[in-house]
């Protein structure tokens, strides 16, 4: 389960160095999860009004080559594993085949009070899904 | 009604010129209505709690001279006019006594719904408040 | 001389009341000028790598309608007036036809050093542009 | 060597559900590490001057507990490492005696166009640097 997201970077995401800033790519790979889930037939957006809410427990991310303003960029988004208790992606950035950067996140799943629940059945994909 | 509040420019702040990106003055802008409010014996955030949104529906800002990393800015901001139906602040951004850049904004009360209602009492301090 | 742009509604650009920040919207402005440019056959990339620095020196919008996050909204971007001292755009935001958000800025020219230049003659279109 | 930094959460730093996003701490880290450098003597705004380019090579953050608007937090950045090759700094947030969030980044040294180059002895605190 993969999606290729195109990404035209922004003036605003560079910093003085002329190079997008690191902390821009862990926006983009929330982009890259939308976009993912909206693939496999899902919305986001209908999650969180459904009570539904995926928060980011554990971020990394390996930087390799600078991104610069007005580039296009093809980010890959993967679903590693989904289980009742969390979600890990996978990320690689690319820029006309050569890899700019590579990066993991984990989710946890939040009800709308802001307490740990199960992942919805749904979004489990593989592992651990209790027998029912 | 006028606070006074002293901000050190972020690396993340400025941009490929090496100067701080215009889209970052609007939100230290909001940083000086906080402060205001709070010196006024007020907390933005305890509105919000009790149902009260002050949303911007007019913003303008004049750029003068740059602001560049880890300088110290101070930023004026005052309470100019409130009324049962609006907010006017303005801004004067300076540094070391050299006028950086002025702004002005209009804010708009909504309902916890998100429809427009009065602006409570207790920030009305001037203006066309009905006689009760 | 206008651009339409189509943008989707990152999560990372809405605030606690669900709907994007006031901020953002400058951002969009930008990227919209830059598109303008580039249907006009520029490259604003080019104007800085050649030395030529478009600064905003002065801002305005006007929030009719919140956007909401994973919305697809269209930007219109127009150039209202470009001479050899500034230039100037304006800006409206819809959703499905229904207006959002409208703004202007106005942009100044520098060279690498940071002092105002004239603004290129490839980017002058209208007014006061001397006889040579 | 370590440095507190206090900050107070912008409303433009939190999110939909109310919280900080997950991609502002790193932007926090970063403050941390221009406080800490500026705690030892250092300026960071003076080595970019002099062509010394320090770039996040590696950001590992892991998220505890969310933060709010509004909400005074405390910063504690240390420097774990630093070597000819590379920077390697710790991160622990917290409120009120609270653990919010720890991090790790690794920087690396690069100069003005771009290379990497050795980190500046003065920078060098521990380990490999070759005698001299």
């Amino acid at each position: 389960m993969t999606n290729e997201l195109e990404l035209r970077v922004r003036y605003r995401e560079c910093d003085p160095m002329g190079v997008v800033h690191h902390t821009v790519y862990p926006t983009w790979f929330e982009m890259g999860r939308t976009e993912l889930l909206r693939s496999m037939g899902g919305c986001y957006r209908d999650l969180e009004a459904a009570g539904v809410f995926l928060v980011v427990v554990k971020l990394e991310v390996q930087y390799r080559q600078p991104a610069r303003y007005d580039e296009v960029l093809t980010l890959e988004t993967s679903l590693v594993r989904s289980t009742r208790a969390k979600i890990e992606h996978a990320y690689s950035l690319q820029r006309d085949g050569v890899l700019l950067a590579t990066g993991e996140t984990t989710l946890a799943c939040l009800d709308a009070s802001g307490h740990i629940r199960e992942v919805p059945g749904s979004l489990v994909t593989a592992g651990d899904a209790p027998a029912t």
